[in-house]
């Protein structure tokens, strides 16, 4: 779809490319990560990219399908495959003035297969020294 | 936000005024409902109808935020608390030919909370003499 920002265009070959060196230029240091799993938010562009990198290889079959956006909020629908169950969501992606990502904010259904995300998120955390370090209490 | 659908400008009246009637012809006949809470659709004005009429009693506080469309497909961005706990989601309604709404799909945020509507949902579904009669096999 037409008249996305430069940095979706961009966030959109990262996902294409699994190139994730590339995604924290397309973040602003203060950006904040809000999961379909918990309601708590992940602050910072470290932390942001890690949990997207994980999600990466949790996801199958992910595919965009409509995205559309006003020029600082884009939405980003995807579908995908967690361990063998179908999923839908949409990334809501804000950009501040200088276009980089302030919010990145996942919904998701169904249910069951949040469920699943969130348990698999969990072994992949609690696996990561990255993640152990920051005594993380959700 | 400027240029939604008409259709779409009149389903958020429906919602602000509660008025159910008023939704049932902005539907098309085979209209599907996608629910945050299980991966099976609802099919049908009446279906779908009476489950937006039950979610409008779970969901307090309910609030339409950033809407945008390209059209056909509008993403509509709500906040709203289940049982006292927080939840952000997004209606992805998609208009057919005519312009009435014939794919309703909701996507949320976090899990527990879609855990709690899921609840509410079937208690008030199993109490529903509409729901009864379906047999529905979820």
């Amino acid at each position: 779809m037409a008249d996305l920002h430069p940095t979706i265009e961009a966030f959109l070959k990262v996902v294409q490319s699994g190139k994730k060196e590339d995604l924290i230029p397309l973040l602003a240091d203060d950006v904040l990560f809000k999961p379909p799993t918990y309601w708590k938010e992940w602050p910072g562009k470290e932390i942001t990219a890690r949990i997207l990198s994980h999600v990466a290889l949790i996801f199958k079959e992910f595919k965009y399908h409509r995205t559309i956006g006003d020029g600082q909020c884009f939405f980003l629908e995807f579908h995908c495959k967690v361990n063998g169950l179908d999923a839908v969501g949409v990334d809501i992606v804000t950009l501040d003035d200088a276009g980089l990502i302030k919010l990145f904010e996942v919904v998701m259904r169904p249910h069951k297969t949040v469920g699943e995300l969130r348990k698999e998120m969990n072994i992949r955390t609690m696996q990561d020294p990255f993640f152990q370090k920051l005594a993380f209490n959700r």
